[in-house]
């Protein structure tokens, strides 16, 4: 995609509480802003009793918005019902494991039920049909954030049943599959399968969850296909993919951050809908802000079809922990960019004055006075108008692959490793050092056939695995290939069933090594640092004991092992360390794999991009509030400031600060 | 009201294992008792039967009290349903946000329902008019502790949407009022309004509260008004009112201590109800013991009618965190005199040998025999009849008022501070500095309209503010009045919408500063100590900065402000600092106020009465396990030792002491 | 019971990824086992539609067991429902107090509905009858950890009223007995009873919990009755009990070890169904192995019928917290027979591949080949074929007993000590102190008459007690005995109502002592070191100050007093205090009995039996990681090497090692 980089925010006239739809376009255009989004979530303002359309606050903001030169995305309102709705059906809400949920928060529907769909079909169709001859309106994203909802009501099981049926052809195949004759769960036909939500058996749990998630990609493929027959082809279609949320602070309040792979509905699947990737990226800033979540939502979205993603939202003054201090609003802007964006929107224009998200503040607060953060995002603007020829279209050659899974992280949660960590605690503990290595990656997952790009693979905690994908590591690495696994990798299929052969399933030829037992670390160290939450240990056979547990009764397994396997090489770690310690067994196995180690580390983050131009341009980023000082590796052009650099030279990076150097 | 000091406790007979009244009603008078608090709670033995009334065991009380020269006063015992109201109509069990409750507990009730109003209509009529003629019930106390027990069945959501149409008209204003668009959660009509327990709008949540506790103050109406027909000119109606309880210890055996502004009854409304105010107040004693409960709660009881209240429920032995060390029971049984009560009555007489408060404990214990609380209610009884004549009708003249809302402490629940910080943490922090300082003041609320008789007003947290408050600080200021804010005050109106212009709303004049920004401090200090929770970032616009933050990046903003505003003074706090600094600015603005402050400090505390002989009385209340020496600032007589006293000349307060000098 | 020792474990055939019955039968033998327990939970696959029965497996594995030498106890499968009989009849899942269980989990049935007695009486008729005549068959379980599991539907609520009618003759002893007149909770008639799971009233709710142990414990009578209709003589009936289990670690993936006195299903009364008492004892390995769950266990279950005992449940490798240290399996092995067990079983043969207990391992991993736990199983296999002659119908001697309720269990639950401290927690501080001083007891019930084989008996927390028992404390004391209680013991009656004369009630003459004020012990010490949780301010009324609380105001008060009363001792502990203050009251109080305390101390634990030919054999068991010595107290044979060992002679116990010798 080469077009001009994206510059927005959503905004919600609908909410106002008083006519400044003028004010705010020119607020906008001064920011610099080419792009708002529109209409999602305001569903009862659109069609306020059934059948009833009125756009038009959605009429007065696409013109105005073509008038001050602004383009507009349309967002199709379907995660926010109308009451009117219930009251005509009250299945339209959502009965998960805890009972039928109440009217009121968004994101409670039940998304098979067919009162909903009715009337969500029918306001799509009126608002797409009426929205899609607008010149600026450029693209249209389908739902919000959408996830299954837990929904289990008994129309949900009874379509469950039947996919059961046709999943496992006979119920001798699934009991045995599914472990059923557990506590006699076992059944005599499809029919009598119980309703999941009181199971205590994992495999038959997390079945459903399979199931649930194919409900939810299939929802935005509904969608997809009625934006389709009104779109005009210039349009995109997308969707505002979120991560799974780790609460902090007081609970309701907010949601917390975008923390990793997103349990309640499969990236890989339903990305099939869209035609651009979108998605939103929250994260802890001032003191906290590191930048690993921008990188790591970035590396999957973008790995996922090998191109350029829209941060539909980013935050702006957020809620009272995210404030930015100076410079930080444009470090992560920048950092989206590095990481393959093709533009930055704000979560939102302005704070809303009632509701649940009155502390989650947009770029202007409640008094919609210009104050410092808005401030920062005209700069912004202005240098993303400039940046924008050069950098759109810019893509990434990256030769590691972290490989993750939504079977893994849902199996993760009926079996944790530790009450404290959870599976994207794991990934993210693998991801982080590696991006605080500046060992930039992609993140795949693990249907992902092709790993013909790649030099290393790297599975942290990928409990879940299909049997071919054991059979294609081995093959990985006998071809040349390096990889780096975690404990708790390929133990289980599919279905969560623990494999009955040696331990790691197919691969112990591949890591030399097998283990068949596993406690908590207590007081035990492994090269010099503290050994926590789980130990396998490990008995190699044929592989290099990296490291071994120093422990009175446990000293005689292996903590890390390496092993030569054909071309290749094969590391896994048994236990989890510090970061430090496992960077240091990162750095080696990137050595295995023929991988350069930048002298430069985290809090100074190098990106790499390959202009359209054939250039490469490598951005510098200084997640840290000391100024620092680094030696130029290129010679080329500082982007921001327009000076030549050369190769060799010392460069100061402010606090918060960017580089962007175009060789 | 000028009448003998109040001294008893609540009496259960009906509880007792075996017959000992008579036993009972001896060292009672050998406490020093006059009177008796009996019936309340006790339905099911009063009438076991629909319709069937037994008053034997009142009979016998009232007639047992005449003969030993105690008055009584009768509570309605209509907080606690026998089990044969709930069978004849299971709607009388109060549903609330959770469901429908379980019959077993009290105060469990819905309050509007009909089948309990009309037998609880029966009840009344039938034991008033029953003991209303005796000459020693001397008043009678309906219901307890009355709150709307978060009541929201169907039949009250009728009720809830009529008042709306009512308050607001149009379903256009209702829905622009409460911002209801957000979220899709606005309606074409009135009765259309979903079921408030499920909503995630703090305005419709909130404007659902004020409904419910409108129906407590209405039902307390209501059983005044059927008082009103039986009872003699000379008797009172009086409450139980509590306050916002703080829990501690095992989870359900006890309920806390008497925190802060009640949520769920409005007493500024409710107060209109009775002809005597009726408070119970609990707190922590033993090494915890401050006074400051006992304080706050009188302080707000005295202020609503400015006039005497009388203490129902004041805590005995309770349970086994409190048993008051030598002294105690004394000390706060003046403390409470010094704070204008007309009388103290224990809850209760004996410990209950069954159920939920067998651990909350009475003046004697489960055994009966004197103990050492009991033998110090002896000499409390005695003090109090010797100072009787002397004390009664006691005024208080305060130059200070603390000024807390009903809607304030809702809103903050829905919108916290920090999860560690409540609403009414804030007022303490603020009062508890006041209390300390020993600058007196009177709790009022946001609703009174006459400051005519205060210097200096004092805002913590008053979140939502009516528009003429605003306007009526202002003017209070400019006439010479000092005020006082804290943080997040005059942020919303009454329906909890943020005011959309510059913040604090109306009065950016006054406090000469404005703000758009705020967040969490971390290592933050202001004037050398760390600022916690909450920090906005004021921007002085002809404020002095009284002090600033000390952060890189948020040094530039103010922390704490002052303006000089016609002939007044404005302070304004931004953030939440330790005690002693908070002291320090109240002091200043004390003196800007004109008021002195006393030397002596907590643990010594000093409070003054208006004696109905025109004099002067001072309490001296060591709250402390050390003798403390004072210096007398006043000539008079020590009451409870009839010395004379010099001014100048140094007095010892025993550990846990009490002087009283009348001028 | 002079038989062969048991070792074992329980098998699941059933649950197996593929046929390998063969193979787990060799590697049985080669382990030295005789036992497997099968069939219990697998009902589904017995049963798997209504009436047709399928014992396949069942037959396959009692034929197997037969070739291979191996016996086989049959276990009811009556705990895990099939999912068939819930379509059938919804009320088969039991209804609690939080509502309807959903279907999944095991012992979640509704113990007394019909539908499922009628399926669960046909499943045992047609497993018992089909499977008895087996000669290999020895014995049958059934159920398995049977409890009440809360039950409290609309049918059980009829059957308790009908009790309630019976127990208490009228309603007006029912409303006296339980204090019903609190909060209007009182009735006019037994039908008018309210469900007593919203009760506030903890006599009303005990005596519910009381009435739900009793419908356990005729269920397990029920399934007796049946079996003995088929069941050969010399075959028996055991029942697998367990203990109130303490959690830890991540919710939901274990149950916790096994803590105290069962409070859902009383021992006592339940044990009258089994001709062999059976347990599962869990419990913390590793560092934290301790022996004290195994010996209290033991203790209890041995004594309940002064005979041996079936561990049928101990655990292989369990979960990942507890894999055993080299030696530690062996070690538990025998502190079972120390205690007088006449068997141990594991749970279970090999891990399970899917649903909840997947990480609670067997003695095989998931890959079913041998490891280091199962190799130790070998040993000990080996160990108990070779004891087997000598220790089989051991027999204990204690002079000491420890009394236990399970009235006073629940009553704790209504009224705990503290937050962080249940009646089983004081059970062990006590029991665990005993044992640590290598102090043999039995630990009995309270309803148990028979006190004369003891010299001394030791309360802790004894809370309810019935009338006689009071009395016959009394008695024993008097003659001789030596009683030693804590706080909070006979303070209420069976019903959980407080007794209303002195406490401790009916034993002020022989404590010589009373009390009637009790608090929270804040900076107080006795005897140099803190109390903690519970004060109570004892007067001694003849009685000895055996310490007394340092503080200023409670120093007045003893906390420890000791009388001597007609021609024996009575000890009582007004406080708890750090364990080795226990241990030296507790060793004052052993000696005053008479009752030599041993040198040697935890870590190494000894214990004592008594064989079948009349001689003694002594345990020595070292429960930490150090090699330690003891001087030999016995002349005699070490049996595990054979060698002879002298008195006086210096031995070494390994870590985590064992010392049996022979008299």
């Amino acid at each position: 995609m080469k077009k001009e980089l994206i510059f927005g925010a959503a905004y919600y006239e609908e909410y106002l509480p008083y006519d400044r739809l003028e004010q705010d376009m020119q607020m906008m255009v001064e920011a610099g802003f080419n792009t708002i989004r529109i209409a999602e979530s305001t569903w009862s303002v659109e069609e306020p009793r059934p059948g009833e359309y009125d756009f038009s606050h959605v009429d007065r903001m696409i013109e105005a918005a073509g008038r001050y030169g602004l383009n507009v995305i349309i967002g199709t309102p379907t995660y926010a019902v109308p009451y009117w709705l219930v009251q005509m059906d009250p299945d339209v809400m959502v009965t998960n494991a805890d009972g039928q949920a109440k009217y009121g928060s968004r994101q409670k529907m039940n998304i098979v039920n067919p009162t909903y769909r009715k009337y969500a079909e029918g306001v799509i169709r009126a608002l797409v049909s009426h929205t899609a001859p607008q010149p600026n309106v450029i693209g249209f994203q389908i739902d919000n954030e959408t996830k299954h909802y837990g929904t289990a009501g008994e129309s949900v099981q009874q379509l469950f049943r039947a996919w059961m049926k046709e999943r496992f052809g006979t119920v001798e195949r699934m009991n045995d599959a599914l472990g059923l004759a557990y506590w006699s769960n076992s059944v005599a036909s499809f029919e009598d399968l119980p309703d999941p939500t009181g199971t205590i058996n994992g495999s038959y749990g997390c079945e459903f969850a399979t199931f649930q998630r194919k409900l939810a990609a299939d929802f935005l493929k509904w969608q997809a296909d009625i934006v389709n027959e009104y779109k005009r082809e210039d349009q995109f279609i997308t969707q505002n993919f979120d991560y799974e949320w780790k609460s902090f602070g007081p609970k309701g309040q907010q949601d917390g951050y975008s923390w990793g792979v997103q349990p309640n509905i499969c990236h890989y699947e339903a990305s099939k809908a869209v035609t651009l990737m979108g998605t939103d990226i929250y994260c802890f800033d001032q003191d906290l802000l590191t930048g690993r979540e921008i990188a790591f939502g970035g590396d999957m979205m973008r790995a996922m079809r090998d191109d350029n993603y829209l941060v539909l939202e980013s935050q702006a003054q957020a809620f009272a922990e995210w404030l930015p201090y100076p410079g930080q609003l444009r470090l992560m802007a920048m950092s989206h960019l590095a990481s393959g964006a093709c533009g930055v929107m704000y979560w939102n224009w302005h704070s809303i004055h009632n509701a649940k998200e009155s502390y989650w503040k947009g770029l202007l607060s409640h008094d919609f006075a210009p104050n410092p953060t808005y401030e920062e995002a005209c700069v912004i603007g202005q240098e993303m108008k400039r940046l924008s020829p050069i950098l759109s279209g810019m893509r990434k050659e990256n030769k590691i692959a972290l490989v993750v899974s939504t079977e893994a992280v849902n199996a993760m949660k009926w079996f944790p490793l530790h009450k404290d960590v959870s599976y994207n605690d794991v990934v993210h503990w693998i991801y982080d050092a590696l991006y605080e290595l500046n060992l930039e990656c992609d993140v795949i997952f693990e249907q992902e056939k092709d790993w013909s790009q790649y030099q290393m693979l790297v599975f942290p905690n990928l409990y879940c695995v299909r049997e071919d994908t054991a059979a294609r590591v081995d093959a990985f690495v006998k071809a040349g290939g390096t990889v780096f696994s975690t404990f708790k990798s390929f133990f289980t299929d599919e279905h969560v069933k623990i494999y009955h052969d040696k331990q790691p399933h197919g691969l112990t030829q591949c890591f030399g090594m097998t283990y068949n037992q596993f406690t908590r670390p207590v007081h035990v160290t492994v090269d010099g640092v503290e050994a926590s939450y789980w130990m396998e240990l490990l008995n190699p056979e044929g592989a290099e004991t990296v490291a071994h547990y120093k422990h009175k009764y446990w000293g005689k397994y292996a903590a890390v092992t390496r092993n030569t396997y054909g071309k290749g090489h094969a590391w896994y770690l048994g236990t989890m360390l510090p970061p430090e310690k496992c960077k240091e067994y990162l750095k080696r196995a990137a050595m295995d794999a023929g991988i350069a180690v930048p002298d430069v580390q985290f809090p100074v983050i190098v990106r790499h991009g390959l202009l359209s131009d054939g250039s490469r341009v490598h951005f510098v980023l200084n997640y840290s509030s000391d100024l620092r000082e680094i030696v130029c590796e290129w010679k080329g052009t500082e982007l921001l400031t327009g000076t030549t650099v050369e190769k060799g030279a010392k460069m100061e990076v402010p606090d918060w600060g960017v580089l962007m150097i175009k060789e």
